[in-house]
């Protein structure tokens, strides 16, 4: 059967300091009072029933996973214990699931991003779902093609299409993160596509080449599986690495018994991972001033100004480019240019003040 | 006797929002935890003891000036209704000293300026007490040697020395605030003062000249001294005005029986009115920012940030010549060329929501 994987692990810190230490990114009520996990929800819900999704999250907002998803059972949070990277949610989810059912089929899809149209989206998923279940050796990726040569990125080289599934294409090569000469290269060949981080296999295949590339881990996740009150003691020992780097890269070279495929995933693909994406999704002004909660500009332009903390006021006079946040605990004042470098700034606060505005 | 009356009145919008409609600047705890009004008292105890210092301030705030000056009898408070400007706060409490004592020689002296050194400052004052003692018809005045043609202030033209108290002289013509180019002509004459807005003066001189220039004013003033409980009734009554404009000008202009006379104030005499100003007086960093709370910077240079907002955290990155400031309810973001135009913003944010965060 066909489940569906939420990843909802990550901080979000360059959103610092709306996402905090104990509300990630992830959870915060950015669009319209939802949040990117309540939006990642419905879309699955599109796909399967509550029951046969699952949320892999940090054990910490388990709680307040449960309270934005009132539909999803409770045993269907996998609460990480300490943040081992995507390999680990990924391949102990797979474990859980194979366990129950030899023959789970499963989406992994990240919560990090808007995505629209969500037609586009669960019509990609359900033909990336039929190719997995015409080759039960297939390990499926979601390929965007690149608007820029983004360096945070990993990108995939496509190869041959598949017949009968339009869109759907052979890996030639995966590659994480290149720096910017490569990136542009990529770009220029239009050969390349931005991983999109989402992945469509059978649990079974994907742990079968964990069995041969990593069998530590595949031992560890198993156990997980059949002893989940071992966690606290299993789940800190896993290795931290990417699902990219542990699977898919050797895979697509030919280590390992599965075959690396890409189905192209055409919609509008944005990470909500700092402010001036954060900015195209709230109200706009005539002056180009983005807004959200209880906000007065005069003579302000292209600001981004951000109050959650209910009851308050906050007002910009004479002052353009900039990015303020009122939370009911911290004000941030930075300006679009530094917003993409808040991770310093939290870096500098805990260096001061510990954990206390984290 | 010598008496001193302390001016406390108007609000000091310019430094909204850490001065509220209940909070004005004079009594923020702004110069190391403590206020201007506060600073003032102390200067005037080092001329007068607590028993024989008035201080006029609105009804409103009558409580919170106790609070600050808890050495102060209660009945040495005079609240005022309503902000009449500072003819009638002078009057009312020469016509509430007069009643006390007929020989009542007052400094009246303002809680708006940092003033260094004090002892200079106690020292002119005391030269200006013996100049009124030695000459019951003197007004005297302090003045300022101007450093720029400010035109926010008001000028005083120099005539000739008195014998016997240096740094006293005749006032050949008082001056309103003049136009830019009045005000470079006053400054490259050399003969110009700043008036400092302080008068020295018996009670019953002062009266007199109302009672020739303003009889209606005199009448009510007296009245309120003889019957303070029509307090309420009498002094909305009183005619809007300054002692500059109701007094000096025209006693200055030969109407009038007094003499008005000037005496050096040598001192540093800043008006903490705005936040270029109030920066001045902030602890400074090696990157030009001022800041007072909790605050950290990052790449920030030449900022002033204030947070009062006890617990909370200001953070900066990468941003120049701003003023922030974080209270309880509110944060403004402004420049410091936008500062001085803060009356603006607080305009449109009482259109927008009323007296809530006026």
């Amino acid at each position: 059967m066909r489940y569906v994987v939420i990843l909802a692990g990550g901080s979000g810190t360059r959103l610092w300091p709306l996402s905090r230490k104990g509300m990630p990114k992830q959870l915060l009520p950015l669009i319209d009072g939802r949040s990117l996990l309540r939006l990642a929800f419905e879309r699955s819900l599109a796909l399967v029933p509550a029951e046969r999704i699952l949320v892999v999250t940090g054990a910490a907002h388990a709680g307040a996973v449960q309270d934005q998803l009132p539909e999803l059972p409770s045993s269907n949070i996998l609460g990480e214990p300490t943040g081992r990277d995507s390999l680990n949610a990924v391949a102990w989810a797979a474990a859980v699931l194979r366990a129950q059912d030899p023959e789970a089929v499963i989406a992994h899809v990240t919560a990090d991003h808007l995505i629209e149209p969500v037609e586009t989206f669960t019509e990609v998923i359900r033909t990336a779902f039929a190719l997995v279940e015409a080759d039960p050796l297939a390990l499926v990726t979601l390929g965007v093609v690149p608007t820029t040569a983004h360096t945070g990125y990993g990108y995939l080289h496509r190869g041959a299409e598949i017949p009968g599934f339009p869109g759907a294409h052979r890996v030639l090569e995966f590659a994480e993160k290149p720096d910017r000469e490569v990136a542009e290269r990529y770009l220029a060949s239009g050969e390349y596509w931005w991983n999109a981080g989402m992945f469509i296999w059978r649990a079974d295949t994907l742990l079968e080449q964990l069995q041969v590339l990593l069998p530590d881990t595949y031992a560890a996740v198993t156990s997980l599986a059949a002893e989940p009150d071992r966690l606290a003691e299993i789940f800190p020992t896993l290795m931290k690495t990417s699902v990219d780097y542990a699977v898919m890269e050797p895979v697509s070279a030919g280590r390992g018994t599965a075959t690396v495929l890409a189905v192209a995933l055409p919609v509008s693909w944005r990470d909500v991972g700092g402010f001036g994406t954060l900015a195209e999704v709230l109200s706009q002004d005539a002056d180009r001033n983005s807004s959200s909660g209880t906000v007065v500009m005069r003579a302000a332009e292209n600001n981004v100004v951000i109050n959650t903390d209910y009851g308050s006021l906050v007002a910009l006079l004479g002052v353009a480019d900039l990015v303020v946040v009122r939370t009911p605990e911290i004000t941030v004042v930075t300006d679009r240019d530094h917003a993409e470098q808040i991770k310093d700034l939290v870096s500098d606060v805990v260096m001061t003040f510990g954990d206390r505005f984290a």
